[in-house]
């Protein structure tokens, strides 16, 4: 059937129309049903609304994105007809009846899912069967190949190596020194990053403070080539794009089953060309794993499909669950990477960067640890993963820079302890949500100091943190936002 | 946070709002997150699109229902505001962790889905769960209750009968000869019923072509005191409502887990009013029941359930393999219930309905069976189930009227069968898809009438079915479609 087309201002993430009802029925279609619309040559499949009274006879409303793909402007013309259900959801069933799904069936719906077959409730059914009925290492593989081969894949000469953390501690910024004290040592470590999710800044957020991080695939093999390192942002190449296509809907639902995990970590790195990859899995009250048996478990199944994708996998379990660095914001993280590659300050974040690069280096070099921490420790004391860290940031288009040229928000104000006791947790989530209302990380100069460490006794009006933002109103807010988030958990020792 | 409002012309079928990227951050909330959006007295949880590029800062599109509710005009200033996740979300999440769920919790789902404050893909993930994990019998009866107390409740003094067919047959219109028959005995026979979703015609869209069918609750009772029997549209009146929300997204998924059909049926049916029930499981190929085992057991979990809600509660097996009557669309079928109201035509129609009446009257008389038929039959051959249709019909703001009167289509023509053979089968959803290609529900006068039944010897050119159809070129669509959709199957009896 032939419709004339409005064209909604609405960018639903994914190509969506709206037609009357009753014209729906004799298309046969139902609400949420797909089909294909059509002109010109191109052709989309879209997702159908209903619209009872705004749709008159003979119109669509079509989204703008999905305007966009088809060259349309408002008043155009648009053939819009049935599709048939894909077979794809019969698989998806299959895992909701806790059968095992084959790999035909697998590629069968990364590959409805990259073409938008699935709707978004389809979606839902999919990741809800995984989470409910988990998926063996077989399908785990599948699944990992199929998001693996959903997107471009980049490719370095001989060896490269990946150093990936799977998330949720605060100030953890220990690519931006691995990345160079490895690379300082002739070893090829591309990094792609992602940026702040619900976090106060990630670390492509972060490293934009000192260079650009959006390159293409082009763009990233000549730095790698020129320096043997970069720190990129990954969302600016399409690398795994059915995996952002799931994660799309799992962070909504906030379902995390551990095979998703695992293939979309796997796959990432893989598309990414890394060879030797080293994970991280931080553990602990307020991390994403809170125990150590778990991430055991994890990194026992992260090592079976490294294997299996034919990558050389290490995997390393760290203390979660406290920030690794006292500087929380984009650019106060920046400024403490860079302190510590000046040599002018070395803390947990820097202690942390030498033991993951001696296990980096027992990985790629077969030598022990000590052997390895000693190599490490001396490239960042003797300036040369300093020397390295400015020569990545000019192949990324950013100028040498040192730490104290750094500041911070012009907005700033010190809080201090209402009373006295002991610090029994600093929450990685409780500093999120206090630096986002500070601006970050859209303002990359807000953020916070921690003055005080779980453990720690502290006396009343003891300074807790110092808070910087480049916008009083901000500011202001969060402040107010202190006391209501409880990031910093004090007991008191005398209770009465 | 303070937005201006911009009203978009589009039915979500439920609160949605769409706002830009980075203001949802600071306003903390993720894509499909909910929000509270307030104005004047007035406020709605809202569920959040992003909008990167058409939403200015400072301006949020509000989606058409959602702006009615608010009574809101383009340009006016409304405040939206994080709200917290919904607790029943964690509620969801333990079934889908195979976990029991009490009472109170499935209430808190149900509640929450009443105030919209769950969004599609979160619905999906409920379903999902219960589809994959099943509902334990105290659970389904929680969840029964749950949706009865989720609309209005329709009472009438002293027993009340209700029929009730499962669904998915051609022609199944034995309501509207039950009814009359047990009406006409001084019983009381409310009848609510539904209009097609796929098929060629409901129960309301036939009843429809002879009276009224959309009454309110006491419009409904002043039709049933004066009658003793209705046949209205169950949409017309806000009965368990929370089914209805579970139904939109049930139905685009096709999950049916029994729980949800049993409860969704039951919590109808006591919310109707009804103290006996006669449920009929139509059983065989093509229908939604494919063998007599499952039908067994979802009757024994019907008369269960219905046990443990207080109703006297009988269920019949039906042969579910064939149309029931040979006059689909809601015309043709009106016309077959009149000839057999009038005496002209006796067919498996009024056998069946005959048969159902008897049941009705073993339960509710405690009469044996045969005595039941007796009474039924006697009912339909003197006319007086005839007599009480037509009052019904007055009582509806319908006029007397005869078969003869009712003509369908005036476009029509007969398809004949291209070779000799024996009907397999006459497939009920193949009948409903090319009965929506002639236009039917929406075109009252739109149809077939079937002249083969399975099992019988057929010749080249023998007549296999007439179209009827208000429209010239609806006709054509759906000759057109015949060849394409197998709705009789005929096996060649010498195939070489």
């Amino acid at each position: 059937m032939q419709f004339k087309a409005r064209i909604i201002d609405i960018e639903a993430g994914r190509h969506e129309i709206a037609i009357n009802e009753q014209e729906a029925k004799q298309l046969d279609v139902e609400l949420m049903d797909r089909v294909k619309v059509k002109r010109i040559g191109k052709e989309v499949t879209a997702i159908v609304t209903f619209s009872k009274t705004h749709v008159w006879n003979g119109e669509v409303e079509i989204f703008s994105e999905t305007a966009a793909e088809l060259n349309l402007n408002n008043g155009d013309y648009v053939e819009i007809q049935a599709t048939s259900r894909p077979q794809s959801l019969d698989f998806i069933k299959k895992k909701l009846d806790k059968q095992i799904i084959q790999e035909n069936e697998i590629n069968s719906i990364i590959s409805d899912l990259m073409q938008e077959r699935l709707s978004d409730v389809e979606l839902s059914v999919f990741i809800s069967a995984i989470y409910s009925n988990g998926l063996t290492m077989e399908e785990t593989i599948s699944l990992t190949n199929a998001i693996y081969n959903s997107g471009d894949k980049l490719q370095f000469e001989g060896m490269a190596i990946s150093e990936h953390g799977i998330g949720g501690v605060a100030g953890d910024r220990v690519s931006m020194l691995i990345v160079p004290i490895i690379a300082s040592l002739g070893l090829k470590i591309p990094k792609t990053a992602t940026r702040a999710i619900s976090s106060a800044s990630g670390t492509a957020d972060c490293m934009e403070v000192l260079a650009s991080v959006s390159f293409n695939s082009t763009e990233i093999k000549k730095i790698v080539e020129k320096t043997n390192g970069c720190i990129v942002w990954g969302g600016a190449i399409n690398i795994a794009t059915a995996d952002d296509k799931l994660i799309r809907i799992r962070r909504p639902l906030r379902l995390d089953p551990e095979s998703l995990l695992l293939s979309s970590i796997i796959a990432k790195k893989k598309a990414e060309g890394a060879t030797h990859i080293l994970l991280d899995i931080p553990a602990g009250k307020g991390s994403k794993v809170e125990t150590v048996e778990e991430a055991r478990n994890l990194a026992k199944n992260f090592r079976i499909l490294g294997t299996k994708m034919n990558l050389n996998l290490d995997v390393i379990i760290t203390d979660g669950s406290n920030p690794v660095s006292n500087s929380v914001g984009p650019l106060l993280e920046a400024k403490t990477v860079l302190e510590e590659l000046e040599n002018k300050n070395h803390s947990t974040l820097s202690e942390k960067s030498l033991l993951m690069s001696a296990r980096i280096l027992q990985m790629v070099k077969g030598i022990n640890l000590e052997d390895g921490y000693r190599i490490a420790k001396q490239q960042l004391f003797t300036g040369k993963a300093h020397e390295k860290f400015m020569e990545i940031i000019e192949a990324q288009n950013g100028k040498k820079i040192e730490s104290s040229e750094l500041q911070p928000g012009e907005f700033h104000t010190v809080i201090k302890s209402k009373k006295e006791g002991r610090v029994a947790h600093v929450s990685s989530s409780g500093i999120s949500k206090i630096c986002r209302f500070l601006g970050a990380p859209e303002d990359k100069k807000a953020g916070m100091k921690i003055k005080v460490k779980a453990g720690e006794n502290i006396n009343e009006d003891q300074e807790l943190v110092e808070m910087f933002s480049s916008s009083k109103q901000k500011l202001d807010d969060a402040i107010n936002q202190f006391d209501k988030n409880p990031m910093i958990e004090i007991e008191e020792i005398i209770i009465e």
